[in-house]
């Protein structure tokens, strides 16, 4: 028996619930993976505490967290994962014997994403565009998949030299650069793909990050939006005839992720993704 | 989705989650039933409002209360159910929309046990060993179940005089009275039958609280312990050829009322009751 949850605002359409248990499910495993809407309940980062002790005490293995928790939830557990301390954000919390235990599934979801629609795409110039919190991840991910050299493109140019900055003490001089946002169309002619990470291209965000001129035949095109799935970039990409990878695989693969952390046995990662595009196809 | 605690100490050989489970699965609801250890958990009385705030935000949608925290849970609740408020004691929690509800199953778990299995028996003069709590819930069942008068016998003679003067006070002058523990056989000869709450044929309380001798063919035997469910009384009764109800009864219908108080829904009694046969057969 494995009791789960997912403690944040704004989570009432959330898919982890229905990913997790339909996994569950297949794999015949008693699990049971509830929503603790912060709102609803008022809860705010002073509760952290008091929570994630609950949390143990009345039977949970782990909690996702999200919004607006994911950074403060970071001092109040007893180990970090690299993924969590690099990115100084937590989103999946596992209680193990005496230690609560701090994950970010964000690179991983999308390396696995990536590493599975893309394994055989050049990546010698890659453009990345969002340095927040998941593009901090992203960008992880990518070099660690062989990226030569990421450009990082953020309206906001000290968040992108910042970033650039710890990711080079990481990975080394020449990997990462800070692009300048207004050079975009020619950075972008000489990159074999771009990576999109802002917000451009939700409901809430409409419109495209790049020119629909800039797209042509010969690059890649992937977004981590997933709602929804098919955004205007990819849409324009196609049109452009570049291949495309939409952010519904790097969320399928977060709740992959998660699902073997919490229930410490292998996913099946091809039906959670079916399940999970059937989910967002549907507009649920 | 109904996700359902117990809370005590002592609990880890409890067939209460099993019960639960294997009815939900019956029914197909999906439950999930926890046991949170107080003593594994270091929890205290005073940690009780913060538990019941926890469970409610956690998703739970009822508690199971044992030992210690019977008496300690009650005031922390917005609601008491008319049995739990006689009793001073709540096993049951329920959370409903703003509302806390406490429940206390005893009296109702002996009552349906007994109408089933002794519906027809006489009951003019009935004697109950032992005025504690669990005594205190069967006495209120024997009378609403409309037996003409109760004799108490408790060893500690103050607290069968007080309870016989609670239920007169509540069910009317000549129903009750407080027997003397020196005259139990006299009491017993006239009686139409003899109830066992004292824990007297537990394992750690072997023996009978009835002498062999003052058993006899045309009354009835009931018992409420039920760990072992065959107990030296009951042996002892059958051997004179009294009819007997065993403890194992009233616990699988303690069982039945809470699994109807957190879902709602009727449950399968019979299926109930022969599972916990089982278990207790099983010595688990």
């Amino acid at each position: 028996m494995v009791l789960i949850g997912l403690v944040g605002a704004g989570i009432e359409r959330s898919h982890a619930p229905l990913l997790h248990q339909a996994e569950a499910d297949r794999q015949g495993i008693r699990l049971h993976y509830t929503t603790i809407d912060s709102a609803e309940h008022g809860l705010s980062a002073a509760d952290l505490p008091d929570l994630l002790r609950w949390a143990r005490t009345l039977g949970y293995r782990g909690l996702n967290v999200t919004h607006p928790f994911k950074q403060a939830v970071l001092p109040h557990l007893d180990v970090l994962s690299d993924d969590a301390r690099v990115l100084g954000a937590v989103n999946t919390v596992v209680f193990d014997d005496d230690a609560s235990r701090g994950y970010n599934t964000d690179a991983p979801g999308f390396a696995r994403s990536f590493a599975r629609d893309f394994a055989t795409v050049p990546r010698e110039r890659v453009v990345q565009l969002g340095a927040g919190g998941a593009g901090c991840a992203v960008a992880h991910a990518l070099l660690s998949l062989g990226v030569g050299t990421l450009t990082l493109v953020d309206l906001d140019r000290a968040r992108s030299t910042r970033l650039a900055k710890a990711l080079t003490a990481e990975f080394g001089e020449g990997r990462v650069v800070a692009g300048q946002p207004g050079e975009l169309s020619a950075t972008l002619a000489a990159a074999d793909g771009v990576v999109n990470t802002t917000p451009v291209g939700m409901a809430h965000h409409p419109g495209s990050p790049v020119p629909d001129a800039d797209l042509r035949e010969d690059m890649w095109v992937a977004d981590i939006v997933y709602r929804p799935f098919d955004t205007a970039l990819l849409r324009a990409a196609r049109a452009a005839g570049a291949p495309t990878l939409h952010g519904g695989g790097m969320n399928a693969y977060q709740a992959v992720v998660a699902f073997e952390l919490f229930t410490g046995r292998p996913a099946d990662a091809a039906a959670m993704r079916a399940h999970s595009a059937e989910l967002l196809d549907s507009g649920l």
